[in-house]
């Protein structure tokens, strides 16, 4: 079964492929890929501005219609840049209000290069919190990629979301570092300390997103089956017609390495030279604006991802074997006054016995069960039922619908504090 | 079906785990850890030169018992380092001659630190070339870990060792210019062009293993199930008895991280010194006897999970599901007459069909099929055999047995040249 | 003149070799050379506890006479590691127990591994405010290492102590993280973010050390002359009784390397492995010590260095050659009245001038001036005056005597603060 | 004195600032300024061309005019990359025949984008072994940075001369492994070992230029004041006329962190992934690109640094102080019967001496130093001569004329056998 409603959540990125993807995808130059990475993703804003009453329809149509002019304008390699331009987000600005006027500034409300990684990181959040709607969903966790207990599909989305709200913290701390004056000193010529930091906490949030990315390349391999990504978000061959690469889970995971060289980079550059100015410094820039882009265009691939999967809810159900019970059948046991370890050895001995008859361990009868423990009465029955395994749970931090439900509350509660931070 | 032979080929490292990964996986000093390395490497290496007739069985036996009370010295931290030691190996050896006399000597029988990196590559080779014997075993070809087409389960490993004998020309290289004499020179003096050169090819050596032990974790998931790693090279869970983690291939994965850091390090201490001395320099040491280490100790845990290695032989089949042969459904249209591109849309429309109806394409009645193209003819129902699939890519690097074979005897040339050259 | 003092500065490391700079040059291993760093550290720290009525001087001397005989029995390799031990520290600390009893105990008052990191960096600290008391000393300040204006001597140590403040700072940033306790999560089992952090914080502040070491090593050349070594910080030769080799400075500038090959390790080992644990993980330990290790040994011989340096106070006085007053020069004309364009030209031609003539700009006569413009007067020779120089500049983060107390005063307050969140 | 011949050699890149110089520092962006370096180092090739009687004068003069229109064009923004243009170069090719016809075609004789770092780099050294003809230059040479023995200037190019041609060996070791086929093998499909090879290689090759600038920043400083960059390649200061900052060499020197963090990024990239294709492989191309148009770029600044470079012998020579003399002391007494260590002690005893008196040893009277030791006599006098010192060691790698015109020669004929095989 694929889950309803992720047409509705994905409304951002329906139809074929992502923009933003298709770019970080293209072998066209670096600098027309940033172009339109600007492009999209001033066009997504303009959208969010509009539904947020900052503009209204028609000077949204506008603002549109002139950045699709832009886009082609680049695409045909005639965007002129100017001396005045300092970048390319500058250069679209520029150009923007030469071809509809004042309107263009209206653009620019609360925005900023690095603003846009933060608010992509939100949007993100949001995404996340979204889908851990689907809490009833149970399906295995894993350690070592090998099969451990059920969880429910929610805590998986959960703890990637959590990793992020620290690099999220970490990033408003770097901003506040900018923004204070550096004590009047020499050392100011040369400091080049908030360029390292802020692609050191970028490549913390980058290998975090890798991890994600590792994760559901592997759920939606055929084997596993977990999740099925939109055609939005991956590519298909004419030759294989069957197959489906995660292009877009690849991509995320390979810009880790991506913004690490850049870190790696600039430390290097910095190591060892005198103190005041050099001209080695000037590598700076350069690593901070590909680090600030690629953040930005990978954010708002992750969302479409997110947004958009499909959670096949029988694959997982069918993957929650009767095995990933071992530990409920021990502490059945337990329940019934035997010590934990003789309940654990004796659990062990029951997996044995199956496998020895071929069969899965909630198959055995109760005679089999018997000749292990005397304590196995018939109510075992009842531990081979995944719902209620996971419901016993109801710690923090726990497999329980309360549990988790607690566990989403706090991270909407530490989100909405960091948003006010911010 | 586990196929035959695993224990015959793994008879190096039979029983419980491998005592190399135990030392690899402990927390126990970085010291002691390189101690132990070194004493199971001596002992494995002592053991091949009495199968190579260049010890008898009563040197084996006093070495083995000698290098027995070295490493019971070594965990009571009573092994004493003296002045003249040069590092652990230095050390080990001169105790061993106080301990046994001058038969410890015959344990140095061309070998070197270096050298054994060498011996342990050409060790795994070995055993990779035994495993390619299981040469009918089909399994799904994949990329972007879906599956794309079927494949002998030979030609995976191949494509591995292929990799690594790149690394081995590539340290033989770096072997021939460190023992070339430098030009007369006062470059000579702070050259470190071997240490970094060393080390680069460790790294991409690493980077190769970290791949190889990706594949293989994935095919021992439950989900994919290709493979089944030994006990001797996986672990337990008293809590999960069911579980077996693939800490060795792990282990292999993150030593590419460890490795790339010693390179990383060596880099940034030359950047921008000085020519000529300068106590920076002192970095080299420790990082080459690591990477040498870490190597030995890797190339020794790879071979020990590569030959113990179970072959789940019916999981493949049952993996190879009639999809994969979508290309060939294409290339029998193109048999009977069709260009190649109406070909590729008319496989495609088959599979779309087959998906509506709710069946995989091999269970399409000659009807269905029809209604496609009035190409198809009963002898269709010959293309959706696995067998005779891969049997028709005779071509170099192709998927029939012929052309596979000549590939393994291809690369046991290259082996057998580049061993020469050592 | 080398300035007085620095002896009494420099009380803690006095004699020969600092013992923490002479255990990391030695090539010895690396563990039993962090055991030394941590006795000799350990030994420092008790000295502290004494002088701060903490240990009684009974107590220092048992404590003092104790760790040295760990110090004797790791030197011969008799220093034995328990099961129970979990790295050297703890093992040191055991050792001592059963050496000298309950006593042992006090040497931990409010200390741990990743405290001293801390405390060291305020003893740093503490030398480097009490070396800008040499407020008076005048030198050329430089950018690309090319001679700019006159600074204080002051201004140079001030510059690489407010760098080091942002490395405090952040070093206390993740400590309040890590005292968090994580959101009950599945993202906590393989959480290693204040791994990445410490390690990350780490490098910078190592990068700034290696800015600091580079600084000095030039400033010691016989060519510069600035500073000299004191004998515990450099090293000499037999055959070359002239040279003083500043190994320490060497030593810390590399092991900016060293702990950035740390960061580099982990990142790669975290990058593209799935969420919850892998052996992967277990990376993460040695690094954190080693970095933790390093950075307090570092901190020590910077100490140390900077606490005995000796100000060559005349050759910075010879170094202020009157080409660095050309600025002043083009002032001169700005207060009679020149606009800033104009007098920039008109001292650019007085440079050329006194090239072409063969002197210095100070030895034009006033004719030669006047020929370049009518508005130098006698008073012009006012001009080429170091001292006066320097004390025009009474803005804040200025040269001038006033200005260079006041930001010392800043930094001794953000010291303060800082000292009071830790 | 400043030598002769530096315009003579440099005639490559007289007058303002070299072309490449300025496009490696502005600020502009990357595209723009790959395209620069392009179309500049097209321009030099055609030049080349035109010498060597490939191209005719009217030839030439048609090329560069086009390549001047289309560095116009690229400047305006106007220069249209269409869809068939793999990547600048090849867009500058087309561009390039649609405004000058075939003569175009020309310009890619024997030329490819990794042939031109190769031609780069012995363009470099061709002005290297110009320079070594300054043999009779003497200067102090450094360990530390701290004065040790007199050496050759030619032997300070040497020493570097001599690193790059290990880098040169491996580029052409790299080179012969990229045109053997890759055997037949799954491998091939995602083998980017050429992308790491050539990355590690050409960072290797960006260590040692920084090493090369590192020393060269340090002599000119007019504190050593051994050389003096030509205006091409330092900026001055209209502020500070008197200043000549040495840009193009850091530059240089941090283009080595530039490459290494391309190093660090693709193996971050690689590690782990599975095997086979996947979209994490695209960050190879503009990896690659880069890395080869840095290369060539520093190159040719560095060939231009050095090829202008001013040497200031008259600075050297003060430099020559008579303690570096002090090892010659003890070998006089070793020759008059003394054994080497006592005439070491003895000479120590004599730099003491001389230091009481506040004079330099080769102004100790006679009696002075027979009151060290009675094996002094008048002829000690001979001693203190630079010329001589360094005319004793005619060993292999030694410092006396013949032996450095011997290391010379064998350089060149490495240079030569270097050059057949590429």
């Amino acid at each position: 079964m694929a889950t309803e409603g992720d047409k509705l959540l994905g409304g951002r990125f329906v139809g074929s492929t992502d923009p933003i993807l298709e770019i970080l995808s293209s072998s066209i130059s670096t600098e027309q890929r940033l172009t339109e990475v600007d492009i999209q993703a001033s066009m997504a804003y303009a959208k969010a501005l509009e539904k947020a009453s900052i503009l209204t329809k028609t000077e949204l149509e506008k603002i549109l219609s002139g950045l699709e002019k832009i886009s082609e304008e680049s695409s045909k390699g005639v965007l002129v840049m100017t001396q005045s331009d300092e970048d390319i987000q500058t250069a679209i600005e520029r150009r923007l209000k030469e071809l509809i006027g004042d309107i263009a500034g209206k653009l620019q409300t609360g925005r900023s290069r690095n603003e846009q990684v933060y608010m992509e990181l939100f949007v993100f959040f949001h995404y996340i919190l979204l889908m851990t709607l689907e809490i009833d969903v149970i399906m295995p966790g894993y350690t070592h990629l090998q099969k451990a207990l059920p969880i429910r599909w929610s805590q998986f989305l959960l703890s990637h979301a959590v990793a992020l709200t620290r690099d999220s913290e970490r990033l408003s701390e770097v901003k506040k570092r900018i923004t204070v004056l550096p004590l009047g000193s020499i050392d100011a010529i040369s400091e080049r300390d908030f360029v390292v930091e802020l692609i050191s906490v970028a490549t913390l949030l980058m290998i975090h997103l890798s991890k994600l990315a590792e994760d559901l390349i592997i759920f939606s391999t055929t084997e596993f089956g977990f999740v099925t990504l939109s055609d939005a978000y991956s590519t298909g061959s004419s030759l294989l017609p069957q197959k489906k690469n995660p292009d877009s889970l690849e991509l995320i995971r390979s810009k880790a390495g991506r913004v690490f060289g850049r870190l790696a980079a600039i430390l290097m550059v910095l190591k060892g030279i005198p103190s005041t100015f050099s001209k080695d410094l000037q590598e700076d820039k350069e690593a901070v604006l590909d680090v600030v882009d690629t953040l930005t265009a990978v954010l708002q691939v992750a969302t479409g991802v997110i947004s958009t999967l499909q959670i096949n809810k029988e694959n997982m159900e069918k993957a929650l074997t009767p095995e990933l019970l071992t530990t409920d059948l021990a502490l059945y046991l337990v329940r019934k006054g035997m010590p934990i370890r003789q309940a654990q050895t004796a659990s062990g001995k029951a997996v044995h016995l199956a496998e020895t008859k071929g069969i899965t361990i909630n198959n055995l009868t109760l005679e089999d069960l018997k000749s292990i423990s005397p304590l196995f009465a018939s109510d075992v029955s009842q531990v081979f039922n995944t719902v209620s395994s996971v419901e016993q749970y109801t710690v923090m931090g726990g497999t329980a619908k309360s549990s988790v439900t607690a566990q989403i509350e706090q991270l909407r509660e530490l989100l909405k504090k960091q948003k006010e931070q911010a």
